[in-house]
Protein backbone atom coordinates (compact mmCIF):
# COMPACT_ATOMS: atom_id res chain seq x y z
CA UNK A 1 0.00 0.00 0.00
CA UNK A 2 2.68 2.30 -1.27
CA UNK A 3 0.16 5.42 -0.64
CA UNK A 4 -0.03 4.89 3.18
CA UNK A 5 2.59 7.91 3.85
CA UNK A 6 0.61 10.28 2.68
CA UNK A 7 -2.45 10.09 5.06
CA UNK A 8 -2.68 11.53 8.20
CA UNK A 9 -1.75 10.05 11.42
CA UNK A 10 -4.51 9.36 13.83
CA UNK A 11 -3.45 7.57 17.04
CA UNK A 12 -5.75 7.91 20.47
CA UNK A 13 -3.94 9.57 23.62
CA UNK A 14 -5.50 8.67 26.80
CA UNK A 15 -4.94 11.87 29.28
CA UNK A 16 -4.81 11.12 33.20
CA UNK A 17 -4.59 13.43 35.21
CA UNK A 18 -3.03 12.77 38.97
CA UNK A 19 -4.13 15.67 41.55
CA UNK A 20 -1.79 16.36 44.26
CA UNK A 21 -0.57 13.32 45.87
CA UNK A 22 -3.58 11.32 44.68
CA UNK A 23 -3.47 7.87 42.14
CA UNK A 24 -4.08 8.95 38.36
CA UNK A 25 -7.25 8.92 36.93
CA UNK A 26 -8.47 8.62 33.13
CA UNK A 27 -9.69 12.28 32.35
CA UNK A 28 -9.88 12.04 28.11
CA UNK A 29 -9.29 9.60 25.26
CA UNK A 30 -9.17 11.50 21.86
CA UNK A 31 -7.72 10.45 18.47
CA UNK A 32 -4.95 12.64 17.76
CA UNK A 33 -2.02 13.03 15.43
CA UNK A 34 0.48 12.24 16.94
CA UNK A 35 3.43 15.01 17.72
CA UNK A 36 2.68 17.60 20.50
CA UNK A 37 1.30 15.24 22.87
CA UNK A 38 2.26 17.30 25.56
CA UNK A 39 1.19 20.51 24.52
CA UNK A 40 -2.49 18.93 23.56
CA UNK A 41 -2.59 17.78 27.19
CA UNK A 42 -2.00 21.18 28.58
CA UNK A 43 -4.13 22.88 26.60
CA UNK A 44 -7.13 19.94 27.10
CA UNK A 45 -6.80 21.00 30.58
CA UNK A 46 -6.58 24.66 30.48
CA UNK A 47 -9.80 24.55 28.41
CA UNK A 48 -11.62 22.36 30.65
CA UNK A 49 -10.86 23.96 33.85
CA UNK A 50 -8.83 21.43 35.51
CA UNK A 51 -5.80 23.42 35.61
CA UNK A 52 -4.44 27.01 34.75
CA UNK A 53 -0.75 27.41 34.01
CA UNK A 54 0.40 28.28 37.77
CA UNK A 55 -1.03 24.40 38.45
CA UNK A 56 0.22 22.46 35.98
CA UNK A 57 3.25 20.90 37.64
CA UNK A 58 4.32 18.33 35.46
CA UNK A 59 3.62 16.46 31.89
CA UNK A 60 4.74 13.29 31.13
CA UNK A 61 4.24 9.61 29.68
CA UNK A 62 2.85 7.22 31.50
CA UNK A 63 4.21 4.50 32.88
CA UNK A 64 1.76 3.45 34.75
CA UNK A 65 1.72 -1.17 35.70
CA UNK A 66 -1.31 -1.30 34.05
CA UNK A 67 -0.53 -0.59 30.58
CA UNK A 68 0.50 -2.12 26.85
CA UNK A 69 3.77 -1.39 26.58
CA UNK A 70 2.71 -0.48 22.78
CA UNK A 71 0.56 1.85 24.14
CA UNK A 72 2.81 3.83 26.27
CA UNK A 73 3.14 6.81 23.97
CA UNK A 74 0.01 7.06 23.77
CA UNK A 75 -1.06 7.77 27.20
CA UNK A 76 -0.07 11.24 29.02
CA UNK A 77 -0.56 12.07 32.97
CA UNK A 78 -0.30 15.21 34.05
CA UNK A 79 0.40 16.50 37.97
CA UNK A 80 -1.97 19.21 39.04
CA UNK A 81 -1.62 21.40 42.38
CA UNK A 82 -4.40 22.84 44.25
CA UNK A 83 -6.72 19.83 43.92
CA UNK A 84 -9.56 22.43 45.23
CA UNK A 85 -9.46 23.86 42.21
CA UNK A 86 -10.56 20.61 40.74
CA UNK A 87 -14.17 19.55 40.30
CA UNK A 88 -14.18 16.05 41.17
CA UNK A 89 -16.79 15.14 38.48
CA UNK A 90 -14.57 16.19 35.19
CA UNK A 91 -12.15 13.90 35.97
CA UNK A 92 -13.67 10.75 35.09
CA UNK A 93 -13.84 8.34 32.31
CA UNK A 94 -15.10 9.50 29.08
CA UNK A 95 -13.81 9.39 25.49
CA UNK A 96 -13.93 11.57 22.26
CA UNK A 97 -12.81 10.94 18.59
CA UNK A 98 -10.28 13.18 16.75
CA UNK A 99 -13.25 15.23 15.80
CA UNK A 100 -14.21 15.74 19.56
CA UNK A 101 -14.31 18.55 21.82
CA UNK A 102 -16.90 18.67 24.92
CA UNK A 103 -15.78 15.38 26.10
CA UNK A 104 -16.24 15.17 29.84
CA UNK A 105 -19.67 16.72 29.96
CA UNK A 106 -22.23 14.26 31.11
CA UNK A 107 -25.65 16.49 30.52
CA UNK A 108 -26.78 18.69 27.86
CA UNK A 109 -26.24 21.45 30.51
CA UNK A 110 -23.01 20.53 31.27
CA UNK A 111 -22.36 20.20 27.31
CA UNK A 112 -23.51 24.22 26.94
CA UNK A 113 -21.18 25.27 30.27
CA UNK A 114 -18.58 28.52 29.52
CA UNK A 115 -15.45 28.90 31.51
CA UNK A 116 -14.88 32.49 30.53
CA UNK A 117 -11.37 33.92 31.30
CA UNK A 118 -11.03 37.34 31.49
CA UNK A 119 -12.27 38.85 28.22
CA UNK A 120 -9.27 40.37 25.63
CA UNK A 121 -9.12 43.91 25.96
CA UNK A 122 -6.05 44.74 23.82
CA UNK A 123 -6.34 45.23 20.35
CA UNK A 124 -7.42 43.11 17.54
CA UNK A 125 -6.76 42.62 13.84
CA UNK A 126 -8.56 44.72 11.74
CA UNK A 127 -10.39 43.78 8.19
CA UNK A 128 -6.93 43.85 6.01
CA UNK A 129 -5.48 41.81 8.79
CA UNK A 130 -7.76 39.04 8.84
CA UNK A 131 -7.74 38.92 5.17
CA UNK A 132 -4.18 37.50 5.26
CA UNK A 133 -4.58 35.14 8.22
CA UNK A 134 -6.13 31.76 6.70
CA UNK A 135 -2.68 32.24 3.59
CA UNK A 136 0.05 32.71 6.68
CA UNK A 137 -1.54 30.05 8.46
CA UNK A 138 -1.71 27.64 5.53
CA UNK A 139 2.43 28.60 4.85
CA UNK A 140 2.63 26.48 8.07
CA UNK A 141 0.71 23.74 7.36
CA UNK A 142 3.55 21.23 6.40
CA UNK A 143 1.16 18.02 7.24
CA UNK A 144 -2.03 19.37 5.12
CA UNK A 145 0.91 19.85 2.02
CA UNK A 146 1.26 16.87 2.37
CA UNK A 147 -1.58 14.68 3.52
CA UNK A 148 -4.54 17.24 2.67
CA UNK A 149 -6.25 15.18 5.52
CA UNK A 150 -5.42 17.80 8.54
CA UNK A 151 -6.73 20.63 10.78
CA UNK A 152 -4.64 23.69 11.79
CA UNK A 153 -5.47 26.48 14.10
CA UNK A 154 -3.07 28.98 14.62
CA UNK A 155 -2.34 32.11 17.66
CA UNK A 156 -1.57 35.62 16.14
CA UNK A 157 -1.38 39.16 17.34
CA UNK A 158 -3.15 41.95 16.30
CA UNK A 159 -0.80 42.68 13.49
CA UNK A 160 -1.15 39.18 11.54
CA UNK A 161 2.30 37.74 13.13
CA UNK A 162 1.43 34.15 14.00
CA UNK A 163 3.01 33.14 17.20
CA UNK A 164 2.57 29.10 16.80
CA UNK A 165 0.72 26.94 14.55
CA UNK A 166 -0.25 23.25 14.87
CA UNK A 167 -2.08 20.43 12.79
CA UNK A 168 -4.03 17.47 13.98
CA UNK A 169 -6.77 15.36 12.38
CA UNK A 170 -9.00 16.48 14.65
CA UNK A 171 -9.68 20.66 15.01
CA UNK A 172 -10.61 21.24 18.46
CA UNK A 173 -6.81 19.05 19.13
CA UNK A 174 -5.16 21.65 17.15
CA UNK A 175 -6.34 24.68 19.32
CA UNK A 176 -5.99 22.89 22.90
CA UNK A 177 -2.15 22.17 21.19
CA UNK A 178 -1.80 26.03 20.68
CA UNK A 179 -2.66 27.09 24.07
CA UNK A 180 -0.83 24.22 25.28
CA UNK A 181 2.36 24.82 23.57
CA UNK A 182 2.11 28.70 24.74
CA UNK A 183 0.87 27.46 28.01
CA UNK A 184 4.15 25.09 28.67
CA UNK A 185 6.56 28.01 27.04
CA UNK A 186 5.75 30.02 30.07
CA UNK A 187 3.86 32.63 27.29
CA UNK A 188 -0.41 33.51 28.55
CA UNK A 189 -2.89 31.38 26.75
CA UNK A 190 -4.58 34.28 26.15
CA UNK A 191 -3.74 35.88 22.82
CA UNK A 192 -5.25 38.71 20.00
CA UNK A 193 -6.53 35.96 17.42
CA UNK A 194 -7.09 31.97 16.91
CA UNK A 195 -7.15 31.68 13.65
CA UNK A 196 -8.89 28.41 11.94
CA UNK A 197 -8.44 26.39 8.71
CA UNK A 198 -12.42 24.88 9.01
CA UNK A 199 -15.15 25.47 10.26
CA UNK A 200 -15.83 26.68 13.82
CA UNK A 201 -17.97 24.64 16.20
CA UNK A 202 -19.42 25.75 19.58
CA UNK A 203 -16.72 24.14 21.63
CA UNK A 204 -14.10 26.06 19.29
CA UNK A 205 -15.61 29.20 20.76
CA UNK A 206 -15.81 27.67 24.49
CA UNK A 207 -12.30 27.05 24.21
CA UNK A 208 -11.69 30.59 23.23
CA UNK A 209 -13.78 31.77 25.83
CA UNK A 210 -11.48 29.99 28.04
CA UNK A 211 -8.46 31.12 27.24
CA UNK A 212 -9.22 34.92 27.00
CA UNK A 213 -8.84 34.71 22.96
CA UNK A 214 -9.62 38.60 21.02
CA UNK A 215 -11.12 37.31 17.74
CA UNK A 216 -11.48 34.35 15.92
CA UNK A 217 -10.49 33.82 12.04
CA UNK A 218 -11.83 31.23 10.37
CA UNK A 219 -11.82 29.48 6.53
CA UNK A 220 -14.84 27.96 7.35
CA UNK A 221 -18.47 28.55 8.34
CA UNK A 222 -19.54 29.09 12.28
CA UNK A 223 -22.31 27.47 13.64
CA UNK A 224 -25.59 29.32 14.98
CA UNK A 225 -24.51 28.30 18.63
CA UNK A 226 -21.15 28.97 18.33
CA UNK A 227 -22.10 32.26 16.90
CA UNK A 228 -24.28 33.29 19.68
CA UNK A 229 -21.68 32.17 22.42
CA UNK A 230 -18.41 34.17 20.50
CA UNK A 231 -21.42 37.18 20.65
CA UNK A 232 -21.88 36.70 24.42
CA UNK A 233 -18.48 35.92 25.26
CA UNK A 234 -17.39 39.30 24.04
CA UNK A 235 -15.23 37.60 21.13
CA UNK A 236 -15.27 38.64 17.40
CA UNK A 237 -15.64 36.25 14.65
CA UNK A 238 -15.00 35.93 11.33
CA UNK A 239 -15.85 32.89 8.86
CA UNK A 240 -15.49 32.08 5.22
CA UNK A 241 -12.07 33.40 5.53
CA UNK A 242 -10.23 34.43 2.28
CA UNK A 243 -8.01 37.16 0.30
CA UNK A 244 -11.19 38.97 -1.03
CA UNK A 245 -13.43 38.28 1.59
CA UNK A 246 -14.59 37.83 5.45
CA UNK A 247 -17.63 37.79 7.20
CA UNK A 248 -18.15 39.49 10.59
CA UNK A 249 -20.67 37.81 12.91
CA UNK A 250 -20.26 40.06 16.07
CA UNK B 1 -27.84 39.83 13.20
CA UNK B 2 -29.35 39.34 9.97
CA UNK B 3 -27.18 36.42 8.94
CA UNK B 4 -28.06 34.11 11.75
CA UNK B 5 -30.30 31.99 9.15
CA UNK B 6 -27.98 31.14 6.88
CA UNK B 7 -25.98 29.66 9.75
CA UNK B 8 -26.14 25.58 10.03
CA UNK B 9 -28.06 24.76 13.92
CA UNK B 10 -25.92 23.19 16.23
CA UNK B 11 -27.77 21.82 19.50
CA UNK B 12 -26.55 19.35 22.18
CA UNK B 13 -28.27 16.36 22.03
CA UNK B 14 -28.13 13.76 25.14
CA UNK B 15 -29.41 10.02 24.01
CA UNK B 16 -31.02 8.16 27.69
CA UNK B 17 -30.83 4.25 27.24
CA UNK B 18 -33.81 2.24 29.32
CA UNK B 19 -32.42 -1.43 29.13
CA UNK B 20 -35.77 -3.70 30.44
CA UNK B 21 -37.87 -2.21 33.42
CA UNK B 22 -34.56 -0.68 34.64
CA UNK B 23 -34.55 3.23 34.85
CA UNK B 24 -33.01 5.44 31.87
CA UNK B 25 -29.41 6.25 32.23
CA UNK B 26 -27.43 8.43 30.17
CA UNK B 27 -25.58 7.10 27.40
CA UNK B 28 -23.94 9.96 25.16
CA UNK B 29 -24.72 13.83 24.66
CA UNK B 30 -23.99 14.86 21.13
CA UNK B 31 -23.73 18.13 19.85
CA UNK B 32 -25.96 17.90 16.31
CA UNK B 33 -28.10 19.55 13.92
CA UNK B 34 -31.51 19.29 15.59
CA UNK B 35 -34.28 16.99 12.78
CA UNK B 36 -33.85 13.06 12.42
CA UNK B 37 -33.21 13.63 15.83
CA UNK B 38 -34.88 9.62 17.00
CA UNK B 39 -32.96 8.19 13.54
CA UNK B 40 -29.60 9.71 14.88
CA UNK B 41 -30.48 8.09 18.19
CA UNK B 42 -31.15 4.87 16.43
CA UNK B 43 -28.23 4.80 14.94
CA UNK B 44 -25.96 5.57 17.30
CA UNK B 45 -26.99 2.65 19.47
CA UNK B 46 -26.61 0.18 16.97
CA UNK B 47 -23.07 1.08 15.49
CA UNK B 48 -22.06 1.21 19.27
CA UNK B 49 -23.36 -2.39 19.49
CA UNK B 50 -26.14 -1.31 22.16
CA UNK B 51 -28.85 -2.10 20.22
CA UNK B 52 -29.83 -4.30 17.30
CA UNK B 53 -32.91 -3.78 14.76
CA UNK B 54 -34.37 -6.45 17.03
CA UNK B 55 -34.14 -5.09 20.04
CA UNK B 56 -35.25 -1.54 19.76
CA UNK B 57 -37.96 -1.41 21.14
CA UNK B 58 -38.93 2.55 21.26
CA UNK B 59 -37.58 6.04 20.62
CA UNK B 60 -39.14 8.84 22.49
CA UNK B 61 -38.61 12.54 23.19
CA UNK B 62 -37.76 12.18 27.37
CA UNK B 63 -40.34 13.50 29.53
CA UNK B 64 -38.56 12.64 32.83
CA UNK B 65 -38.88 14.95 35.25
CA UNK B 66 -35.21 15.81 36.26
CA UNK B 67 -35.67 17.83 33.10
CA UNK B 68 -35.64 21.49 31.84
CA UNK B 69 -38.68 22.04 29.53
CA UNK B 70 -37.08 24.11 27.34
CA UNK B 71 -34.44 20.90 26.81
CA UNK B 72 -37.34 18.41 26.33
CA UNK B 73 -36.92 18.14 22.87
CA UNK B 74 -32.40 17.69 23.16
CA UNK B 75 -33.32 14.51 24.90
CA UNK B 76 -33.84 10.98 23.75
CA UNK B 77 -34.92 8.36 25.09
CA UNK B 78 -34.31 4.73 23.52
CA UNK B 79 -35.73 1.75 25.26
CA UNK B 80 -33.96 -1.64 24.30
CA UNK B 81 -35.45 -5.43 25.05
CA UNK B 82 -32.78 -8.19 25.77
CA UNK B 83 -30.25 -6.78 28.58
CA UNK B 84 -27.97 -9.48 28.43
CA UNK B 85 -27.16 -8.27 24.81
CA UNK B 86 -25.89 -4.37 26.48
CA UNK B 87 -22.51 -4.36 28.05
CA UNK B 88 -23.26 -2.41 31.38
CA UNK B 89 -19.74 -0.26 31.22
CA UNK B 90 -21.07 1.18 27.64
CA UNK B 91 -24.42 2.92 29.50
CA UNK B 92 -23.00 4.87 31.13
CA UNK B 93 -22.22 8.99 31.17
CA UNK B 94 -19.86 10.16 28.48
CA UNK B 95 -19.98 13.20 26.21
CA UNK B 96 -18.93 14.39 23.14
CA UNK B 97 -19.39 17.48 20.10
CA UNK B 98 -20.84 17.78 17.20
CA UNK B 99 -17.58 16.08 15.59
CA UNK B 100 -17.36 13.19 17.82
CA UNK B 101 -17.58 9.55 17.31
CA UNK B 102 -15.99 7.22 19.80
CA UNK B 103 -17.19 8.64 22.86
CA UNK B 104 -18.33 5.34 25.45
CA UNK B 105 -14.98 4.74 25.55
CA UNK B 106 -12.92 4.59 28.76
CA UNK B 107 -9.20 3.91 27.20
CA UNK B 108 -7.38 3.62 24.64
CA UNK B 109 -8.08 -0.17 24.00
CA UNK B 110 -11.85 0.37 24.04
CA UNK B 111 -11.35 3.27 21.42
CA UNK B 112 -9.80 1.25 19.05
CA UNK B 113 -12.15 -2.35 19.63
CA UNK B 114 -14.03 -2.79 16.57
CA UNK B 115 -18.07 -4.57 16.32
CA UNK B 116 -17.53 -5.78 12.82
CA UNK B 117 -21.03 -6.99 11.03
CA UNK B 118 -21.15 -9.85 9.16
CA UNK B 119 -19.05 -8.39 6.15
CA UNK B 120 -20.83 -7.16 2.93
CA UNK B 121 -20.93 -10.22 0.07
CA UNK B 122 -23.14 -8.19 -2.48
CA UNK B 123 -22.06 -6.06 -5.20
CA UNK B 124 -19.97 -2.84 -4.46
CA UNK B 125 -19.92 0.23 -6.81
CA UNK B 126 -17.11 -0.05 -9.20
CA UNK B 127 -15.11 3.14 -10.40
CA UNK B 128 -17.16 5.10 -13.01
CA UNK B 129 -20.27 4.79 -10.55
CA UNK B 130 -18.08 5.85 -7.13
CA UNK B 131 -16.91 9.12 -9.43
CA UNK B 132 -20.50 9.96 -9.78
CA UNK B 133 -21.09 9.90 -6.11
CA UNK B 134 -20.40 13.05 -4.47
CA UNK B 135 -21.96 14.84 -7.28
CA UNK B 136 -25.42 12.79 -6.28
CA UNK B 137 -24.83 13.75 -3.03
CA UNK B 138 -24.14 17.11 -3.28
CA UNK B 139 -27.52 17.97 -4.85
CA UNK B 140 -29.41 16.61 -2.07
CA UNK B 141 -27.43 18.43 0.32
CA UNK B 142 -30.39 21.38 0.75
CA UNK B 143 -28.76 22.65 4.35
CA UNK B 144 -25.40 22.86 2.66
CA UNK B 145 -26.69 24.80 -0.52
CA UNK B 146 -27.69 27.79 2.24
CA UNK B 147 -25.11 27.37 5.18
CA UNK B 148 -21.94 25.64 3.65
CA UNK B 149 -21.36 24.30 7.26
CA UNK B 150 -22.57 21.03 7.52
CA UNK B 151 -21.54 17.57 6.41
CA UNK B 152 -23.49 14.37 4.90
CA UNK B 153 -23.78 11.30 4.61
CA UNK B 154 -25.81 9.05 1.89
CA UNK B 155 -26.13 5.32 1.80
CA UNK B 156 -26.36 3.76 -2.14
CA UNK B 157 -26.26 0.82 -4.27
CA UNK B 158 -24.18 -0.41 -6.25
CA UNK B 159 -25.22 1.01 -8.98
CA UNK B 160 -25.32 4.51 -7.51
CA UNK B 161 -28.66 5.03 -6.36
CA UNK B 162 -29.33 6.84 -3.02
CA UNK B 163 -31.27 5.44 -0.94
CA UNK B 164 -31.54 7.88 1.75
CA UNK B 165 -29.43 10.97 2.71
CA UNK B 166 -28.93 13.00 5.83
CA UNK B 167 -26.71 16.10 6.95
CA UNK B 168 -25.31 17.17 10.12
CA UNK B 169 -23.15 19.44 11.88
CA UNK B 170 -21.29 16.60 12.73
CA UNK B 171 -20.27 13.76 10.54
CA UNK B 172 -20.64 10.92 12.78
CA UNK B 173 -24.26 12.59 13.34
CA UNK B 174 -24.42 12.03 9.82
CA UNK B 175 -23.73 8.74 9.68
CA UNK B 176 -25.69 7.50 12.69
CA UNK B 177 -28.50 9.46 11.11
CA UNK B 178 -28.63 7.69 7.15
CA UNK B 179 -28.61 3.84 9.51
CA UNK B 180 -30.99 5.13 11.85
CA UNK B 181 -33.21 5.84 9.32
CA UNK B 182 -32.78 2.42 7.73
CA UNK B 183 -33.33 0.88 10.74
CA UNK B 184 -36.32 2.70 11.84
CA UNK B 185 -37.72 1.94 8.28
CA UNK B 186 -37.58 -1.37 8.84
CA UNK B 187 -34.50 -2.05 6.54
CA UNK B 188 -31.31 -3.31 6.63
CA UNK B 189 -28.53 -1.04 7.75
CA UNK B 190 -25.84 -2.87 5.82
CA UNK B 191 -25.92 -1.31 2.34
CA UNK B 192 -23.27 -1.89 -0.50
CA UNK B 193 -21.89 2.18 -0.21
CA UNK B 194 -21.12 4.58 2.61
CA UNK B 195 -21.03 8.17 0.61
CA UNK B 196 -19.56 11.00 2.77
CA UNK B 197 -18.71 14.69 1.97
CA UNK B 198 -15.86 14.98 4.20
CA UNK B 199 -13.06 12.88 5.12
CA UNK B 200 -12.98 9.80 7.13
CA UNK B 201 -11.66 9.18 10.46
CA UNK B 202 -11.38 6.22 12.37
CA UNK B 203 -14.72 6.14 13.86
CA UNK B 204 -16.98 6.35 10.79
CA UNK B 205 -14.75 3.31 9.60
CA UNK B 206 -15.56 1.57 13.12
CA UNK B 207 -19.67 2.77 12.12
CA UNK B 208 -19.45 1.00 8.76
CA UNK B 209 -18.09 -2.08 9.85
CA UNK B 210 -20.65 -2.23 12.31
CA UNK B 211 -23.43 -1.70 9.44
CA UNK B 212 -22.13 -4.39 7.61
CA UNK B 213 -21.15 -1.59 4.52
CA UNK B 214 -19.22 -2.83 1.76
CA UNK B 215 -17.32 0.65 -0.03
CA UNK B 216 -16.83 3.79 1.75
CA UNK B 217 -16.82 6.91 -0.80
CA UNK B 218 -15.24 10.25 0.74
CA UNK B 219 -14.93 13.45 -0.97
CA UNK B 220 -11.94 14.13 1.46
CA UNK B 221 -8.87 12.27 2.90
CA UNK B 222 -8.72 9.16 4.85
CA UNK B 223 -6.37 8.70 7.83
CA UNK B 224 -3.97 6.06 8.55
CA UNK B 225 -5.93 4.51 10.93
CA UNK B 226 -9.07 4.74 9.13
CA UNK B 227 -7.49 3.13 5.83
CA UNK B 228 -5.66 -0.28 8.03
CA UNK B 229 -9.25 -0.40 9.51
CA UNK B 230 -10.81 -0.50 6.45
CA UNK B 231 -8.46 -2.84 5.20
CA UNK B 232 -8.72 -4.82 8.04
CA UNK B 233 -12.75 -5.65 8.00
CA UNK B 234 -12.41 -5.75 3.99
CA UNK B 235 -14.45 -2.34 3.14
CA UNK B 236 -13.36 -0.74 0.06
CA UNK B 237 -12.27 2.49 0.59
CA UNK B 238 -12.36 5.64 -1.99
CA UNK B 239 -10.67 9.15 -1.24
CA UNK B 240 -10.49 12.33 -3.09
CA UNK B 241 -13.03 11.12 -5.24
CA UNK B 242 -14.43 13.92 -7.52
CA UNK B 243 -15.85 13.59 -11.55
CA UNK B 244 -12.92 13.27 -12.56
CA UNK B 245 -10.58 10.61 -10.08
CA UNK B 246 -11.27 8.98 -7.32
CA UNK B 247 -8.10 7.56 -4.68
CA UNK B 248 -8.63 3.45 -4.25
CA UNK B 249 -7.24 3.11 -0.94
CA UNK B 250 -7.68 -0.50 -0.35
Amino acid sequence: MPREDRLVTEEPLEIRVRVGALAPRRAWVTMRTPGHDFELAAGWLVHEGLATPDTLAQVAYCTDDDLDPEQEFNVVTVTVTGSAAVPHRHVAASAGSSACGVCGKDSVADALEVRSATPWSGERPAADVVRRLPEALRERQELFARTGGVHAAGLATADGTLLVVREDVGRHNAVDKVVGARVLAGEPAAAACLVLSGRVGFELVQKAAASGIGSIVAVGAPTSLAARLAREAGIELWGFTSASRAVNYC
